[in-house]
């Protein structure tokens, strides 16, 4: 090392000829010992978790994987593909459409949740009390409590399942504590009752595992990355160039009829 | 049409198989007959400009264009394409770097004035007024002010150039007028004086031309796409394969030291 | 300078503190005084072009600017942005889609072009004998000649309006009179005639103004960024979050029925 | 389902109101009772593998994770991530760097790999003959074999490791022996030995599991993720924006010198 200022530091890795080391394991040894779900939490939290830690992030990471052919994430590495792209290239377009409207309730609701835990943590309030002073602040802003509610579903599926497994992995803590609280409670001070979503577990389970809500949107790219490449791998192979043009009978152009071009020379040069 | 839901309604344009009719114009009659900075505000307000805007918008692009090969925009852009990818996939990388911190102080500065300046076209307040409320706004909150200020310049040159054209275009109006009182009053209530940058002066005269700032960024993205485009085929054509990869002594590793991988079975199944 | 290898070398410009140099111009001498059309021939090929040169650039960036809705940049590019995503990451996915089935034609074009040219400038073969090598190597491989040929027309409309333009400008040549030779050939060759679309017309405009096909790309990408950025401008401020998942009448899964889990446990640890 | 024509075919999954059925499998059954290499390949193949194999994926995933900040597609990812960027387009933009040259190697190993084992499967040849046609064939045509030969290594320890577990899975088939026999060759008939480096591994590997060439980016892709996500989260935890411009001393300016702007009107309107 040099006496210059350093242009990259990271203390996740160093890569050398014979070995590359991950927050100081050889990642020879990590091949075959470690599963995905502990590789995630060893590169983003710098320590290897337990086992339990491991299989709950591999079955969130499943959770989070598929969702059927329209969400933008899947319509845009789609149409990506069929402009004749480097398959990495249709990925990473997929990847672009994960925004705040797609899967972004898991970041905002760990935000949500950790925030409220603080205050729990420090002993000034109970669950309850916080519960009541985050829906009584959604219901004065009248905006969503993202990670809850649900369209179709009392209970949502996804959510049962992922609560399951966390009560066998000994996962589940304060911050899922909190997500029922905040249910429980909401049917009193919102009017209705909020199930919590499967963006809304994924964020709770995440947030007793110890990661920080910067890094929830990390969790959904990694897991619908896997559906994203399934797809890209079947409009390639499957599918003709341009294969998606929506028909015309479902374009509306609403522009201004044909009319001449003429342009003012107002104060030009 | 048919009584389907639309999939897409665009106001922009309407390709048949004789013309494309763009705004209502045929693009046959305006390939030849507008230049760019016509077409992108026809293609974003909706309107042809007189002859002055689309020069005043050409020049603004030009000033856009080019800033060296260390904005992290041109980084990205040569190291994707040190990768192998496809030409477009470069450019998008370069693209995608144009966030909040690069570039962004345009459409930051455009909301301030546009804000500001609603005050004043209401006959609420007048330029003075509004200029020492924002002033005062930044003070409390100890933020920037996007759009003014510059480690080097007292006066950029690049603003300097950019207001005496559009001097001559006939351009200025309410947005360059309480652009200029901030820096006045900058000096008294912030105690440094505040000069507009070529940020600020953008921000400026697109809010003088009537565009809102929501498509500020859009500005910064098509000026700079053109350096993009003459990075990418000069590290295409003049560089080899992974050129780029820092040199060891830039980089620094401050995670753990070597250590044995173990894994605790903490309640796993 | 150190005696350092240098980690980036470029050609292109320099950026200081008082100004910034590009291909040797000063930017704020640029500014005002150039269109786009010769800053982009500034920019990759080193020198100013002549005024008819960057005029006819911006004719041709004009006709790639917009094509409607559906072609696959635009869709990728709203799609994306009802995701809830940043302005710039929109344009970004909206060019990832500009690859070889998506303005591709351009740039292969003009490696035709560029190739069958060579023999010619060598004195080898005269237009005719190179064009009629092209056709026959085309139909033996039975493959499509880019750049000719069009779903519609006999006469692409931005064929003629591009050439009656270069003809203004003094900017047709050899590789404009190649592809002219090439239509005619091609009846008797191929059995049809291939007209010159809008592709081969810039490809052949490009290649006569001294552009490597290798930066063919680029100016499609260039002109189409114009109608991208809007569109995208559109959809952030039009449209809701998530507004073009298409109806399910118009997907189909074909994968197999609902059926249980189970997986063998062959050879596993 | 109507009588039109669809937009979207899928085979992989179908997402309803109350599951999503992937590949037939109810998603929720899905949930904590496969790994993520499991996964991926019902995504991908379309038939659950057995634990085997989805334990084999899961180790070549972990290999591809991690390979320090030097890499184009961490350096893309984050110089994006420093310009103020949503994480799912700073990592988008590591995606976007996975080219030919970075990752490459797999797909293209997996190519020769297949094609020569097609000669094999038929019957017409056997590994030994096959192995001297791909030898000769790299030999004359004077380029390098995808997959074999490292700067450092005889053996490369990832390659050792990962052939380790795929004898304990049970993995190893006809594309593995195949690498071994060109290893075996290649000191005769390119005058040096070449051993399989780690992308030669992954690349017979997932061809003896089945996987088509064509998918192979993809593997590396959704590996290599896993460490952009981690370098995205600590740029934007542990760092300012723009932090990354390389130092002056690293650049190099070899275009002209300054000279004054000066355009000719050949020929222009």
């Amino acid at each position: 090392m040099s006496d210059q200022k350093p242009l990259y530091r990271t203390a996740i890795s160093l890569a050398g000829a014979e070995d590359i080391l991950v927050r100081g394991y050889s990642l020879i040894d990590l091949v075959g010992n470690v599963n995905l779900g502990t590789m995630v939490s060893l590169l983003i939290k710098g320590e290897l978790p337990s086992r339990a830690e491991g299989e709950m992030i591999e079955a969130i990471l499943v959770a989070c994987a598929e969702h059927g052919v329209r969400p933008p994430s899947i319509q845009a590495a789609r149409q990506v593909a069929s402009g004749g792209v480097q398959f990495q290239a249709c990925v990473a377009a997929g990847v672009l459409a994960l925004g705040d409207s797609h899967g972004g309730a898991i970041e905002q609701c760990m935000q949500v949740l950790q925030e409220a835990a603080a205050g729990i943590k420090s002993g000034e309030k109970n669950a309850e009390e916080v519960a009541v002073e985050v829906l009584s602040a959604v219901r004065s802003a009248r905006r969503r409590l993202p990670g809850f509610g649900h369209p179709v579903h009392k209970i949502d599926p996804r959510t049962v399942r992922l609560f399951q497994l966390a009560e066998e992995y000994g996962i589940k803590g304060l911050h899922c504590d909190l997500a029922e609280e905040l249910t429980k409670r909401s049917k009193v001070i919102l009017g209705r009752a909020l199930p919590l979503n499967v963006d809304g577990a994924v964020a709770a389970l995440l947030s007793d595992m110890g990661f920080d809500w910067q890094v929830g949107k990390g969790f959904f790219i990694l897991g619908r990355t896997f559906g994203i490449v399934a797809h890209v791998y079947e409009e390639i192979t499957r599918e003709r160039p341009m294969a998606h043009l929506p028909p015309y009978e479902l374009l509306v152009y609403d522009g201004p009829e044909s009319r001449p071009v003429s342009i003012t020379s107002k104060s030009a040069k």
